[in-house]
């Protein structure tokens, strides 16, 4: 019995896993299609994110199997409900990706990235597909002492997301109303998806360690 | 024991009534802040929204508890299980409120909605605020017939939606940048709050009838 619940939570490990990875996929096929304004790429991103999420169901059925048959306790519970939070956190990146691609798609043939931020895009979009790699890694391996790139590249990520803004609003902005708006939703799917990946490593530190690094002691709980 | 176990259920459904309501409560306020440029009432949104956390953290601590100790199956476990999914979900509603009432203080002492936009921006938040009224309704009732008017309303919002971005990008556009970001952030907040509504519901629906009212029958699925 124990054989097959040690079975199960490895199945479930694994598939976290492949969901990271096609995420990782998904989000520098994304940040590339969204420099380069290369349509096609952003097709296949929009494509596959059906693939993601099919992917994250499939998991939570079977966190929710092993709930039922196999009634885990303590830390193996803890193990199972992350599995379902972390699922669903997975999922939303891969939207952010997907929103990205769309961003690309909408503009094509014009640029999708506007004049003055290719820079600072760039950047973002380079910094997401590292932190969706790490994050990979982390779930793989459960080596905590990566988590901590992945809180300072969301670091950086927020720091260029407050550039974005003081860019767009300074005098010296010269876009027009749909390149503000570009910028403004771009710049928040490249904040949200690494927000997403912080979230992540903290509650896989949390199941590790013991310890919550938490943001807000009273309301960033591990749960 | 099944008194006991009832009795724990009966608690998850009362606490999430409590926190759907001061959900309705945030964004009542918070879009009656952004209407009216009213900081006192945006300041009060911005605090209050650690209470929604805070109590969303106790509750999913709590379905812990259960699945830990009465080891819920079947129709038990899939209420536990969807009222940490639909825990999650009220609170990313009020963070949406927060987010809201976050633009109506920056933006003070000038007018937090665009010109131009009134009429649509004050509508998207009685929409909203509908919203969170059925919405808590349905969670303290289970009347299925009231899910509907979640789903009309948030049909509603998205169209509201896309006037925003219609008139953002049109030629009789006149806003400047800050008002360009202003609109594209604040229609985005009205409209994902909107969407969390819609996705709580259909998971009660799926628990109450086992229909899913599914809008993509492969990935729309009610885990």
């Amino acid at each position: 019995m124990r054989e097959v619940f040690h079975q199960s939570l490895e199945d479930v490990q694994t598939r976290l896993v492949e969901i990271a990875e096609l995420v990782t996929v998904a989000i520098d096929k994304a940040t590339r299609s969204f420099s380069t304004s290369d349509v096609a790429l952003a097709e296949e991103v929009i494509a596959d994110d059906k693939l993601i999420d099919e992917r994250a169901v499939a998991l939570d059925e079977l966190a929710i199997e092993i709930l039922a048959m196999q009634q885990p306790v303590a830390r193996d519970l803890r193990i199972v409900v992350t599995a379902l939070r972390v699922s669903a956190s997975l999922e939303r990146m891969g939207d952010m990706a997907e929103h990205i691609a769309q961003l690309a798609r909408t503009r094509y043939p014009e640029r999708a990235i506007p004049k003055g931020l290719k820079g600072t895009f760039t950047k973002m979009g380079e910094l997401d597909v590292q932190i969706a790699r790490t994050l990979t890694e982390l779930l793989r391996t459960q080596d905590l002492k990566i988590a901590d790139h992945i809180r300072n590249s969301d670091d950086d990520v927020d720091e260029l997301h407050a550039s974005v803004f003081e860019k767009v609003l300074s005098d010296s902005w010269q876009g027009e109303a749909g390149a503000t708006v570009d910028a403004t939703l771009a710049s928040r799917y490249h904040e949200r998806f690494a927000d997403h990946a912080v979230s992540i490593a903290k509650k896989v530190i949390y199941l590790g360690t013991g310890d919550w690094a938490a943001d807000d002691p009273v309301t960033d709980l591990p749960v």
